[in-house]
């Protein structure tokens, strides 16, 4: 072996190192998606992302360009029996009513105190955002955090028994860390108050608080305790499902999503717009038919209704993520 | 040498090269802030950096906290003889005009029309509003974007003779590349339409889309030629200066920032809240000194004023840039 060769060995090791370490760690789906039977589904799931991320390829998207964004309730993690918001606004009027002895006769919190949950469905936006106003408001934002923290750590979904910020959907998780390791950036789509889920979406998700996209109180600054805080006011901008999400999605990304994840009738419009996007994308409708595992619904449900998008989707030939059929896990263990 | 250290070798070279590449590259602000002057100023942005990204030191904030807010006219670029929107209002409602009229006749447009930037001004938000309505709307999210790109390509600033997207104040470009190679995530705060700077944030200040938050027009998803295309209304979220700025800054970060930079009166509520935070923080406030090099102004002026500002920076000894005092150079070569 010359001199030569020998000084240049270790150059072209850490060479290799580098060029291994430094390519962007493109994980392969079969190696993360476990919980996916091997079918049409992953397979259209793995195929888009190896497209989008295949440098010279047709279907090429430079990685700013990967927008993902994810509907959270039912998609995510479950929406029965009730999504995780409104058991906690459940409680929050439950232990706030000692303060208000009206709220046992008047709507919709006398329907709240006896957890009637059709008389609350049928209360509208209207009635939830009036038993928000009176939850969630009047308080610094990180006092709001603090009780949703605390909330969360000594409640469970009955069903399931899990906390709810750890009942996200396992198949739905690998798909995240799937994404996030091709170099996607993943937003949750959320029609309650993002304050809610931005104190757990990064633990629960890998979904840092400022890609959750969601409806807000207003916040006014104060002087609170001697600190100039931020205080919530009863006043809401509320992310309307349906036609008005890709604009609320838009006006925080700045840019069409490549691909997007829903499972109900609200989602459509987030769903159609991403389709239309030009170049490659990915439009998947989680559907939930498994009783056993998790819940099954979709044309009458309360919570979480898919009935015009199932037939949108099967029209229009989006992907769809029968439970029963694509997954084979549904949940982490506890503890993970 | 033996067998077993030369084999060890080519590792421990890679090993080194992988320590270099791996680590954070924290800049050093000396190599990095050239057009600041050495001083009190210099000293206090550097040292505050120096403070928050060393580990293990009393000021360590991990990256994920790490998030600057800066306001964009008057602070990032010059806002003088007219803020970049402004003249880019009055060139669409000066283009559409022969389709329009009677605004010959009608204010606000007449005063658009005339460049009558006193009447302009005095017309208000409302004004301001009702001009981009006409001027902003009814098109695709895309096309408005386009529209945005080719007025920048064939106009100048005035008084500079240089594209608005390269006005940008050099000291600020390196402030900005100083934070970002130090793991901050910076945000720009404009009270304009965010639609209007998205389209180049990222290429004048390395910015990305998602990270400008500003007003915004409501965005309703219209099928427009035959694709499903979002479509902007003349309807709008005005980010208010002042008290609403920090709530509207919550709501896309989910945090306080811990540093600030702003110029005018409409920053002090954005600024006060960053100082109020928890451990360290930079609130820095830019001073227009310097008439020959940019533009020289304060309490009086019509676009930026900075007076009540400028003494609750002095009371609160909020660091001040005076850009005669602390700067050496303003822009960078034309064409960077």
């Amino acid at each position: 072996m010359s001199p030569r060769t020998s000084r240049r060995s270790p150059f072209m090791i850490a060479a290799f190192i580098l060029a291994v370490l430094c390519c962007s760690p493109r994980a392969n789906g079969a190696d993360t998606l476990h919980s996916w039977n091997s079918g049409p589904t992953k397979f259209a799931v793995i195929h888009f992302v190896r497209d989008v991320t295949t440098e010279g390829g047709p279907g090429f998207v430079p990685p700013a360009g990967r927008i993902a964004v994810f509907s959270h309730d039912g998609t995510l993690c479950p929406e029965q029996p009730v999504p995780a918001e409104l058991a906690f606004l459940m409680d929050r009027i439950k232990m706030l009513a000692s303060k208000h002895p009206r709220w046992m006769t008047k709507e919709p919190f006398k329907s709240a105190l006896s957890r009637n949950m059709k008389a609350l469905a049928a209360s509208g936006t209207r009635g939830i955002l009036e038993l928000t106003a009176a939850a969630h408001s009047d308080m610094t934002a990180e006092e709001f955090e603090t009780t949703v923290t605390n909330w969360l750590a000594k409640t469970r979904n009955p069903k399931l028994n899990r906390p709810y910020n750890q009942c996200g959907l396992l198949p739905m998780l690998e798909l995240l860390d799937f994404l996030h390791s091709s170099g996607f950036k993943t937003y949750i789509v959320y029609r309650g108050d993002a304050e809610f889920l931005r104190p757990w979406a990064e633990k629960s998700y890998g979904v840092p608080p400022e890609q959750v996209i969601g409806s807000s109180v207003k916040m006014k600054l104060e002087v609170h305790k001697g600190v100039p805080s931020l205080v919530r006011r009863p006043e809401f901008d509320v992310l309307e499902d349906g036609p008005g999400r890709p604009g609320a999605i838009y006006r925080v990304t700045g840019r069409r999503p490549i691909a997007a994840f829903g499972n109900s009738d609200g989602d459509i419009e987030m769903m159609q717009w991403t389709a239309a996007g030009e170049g490659r994308h990915l439009v998947l409708l989680v559907h939930h038919t498994n009783g056993g595992n998790e819940f099954a619904y979709d044309r009458k449900a309360m919570f979480g209704r898919l009935d015009r998008g199932l037939d949108i989707a099967r029209k229009n030939g989006w992907t769809i993520a029968d439970m029963t059929k694509d997954w084979n896990r549904f949940f982490p263990k506890t503890g993970q």
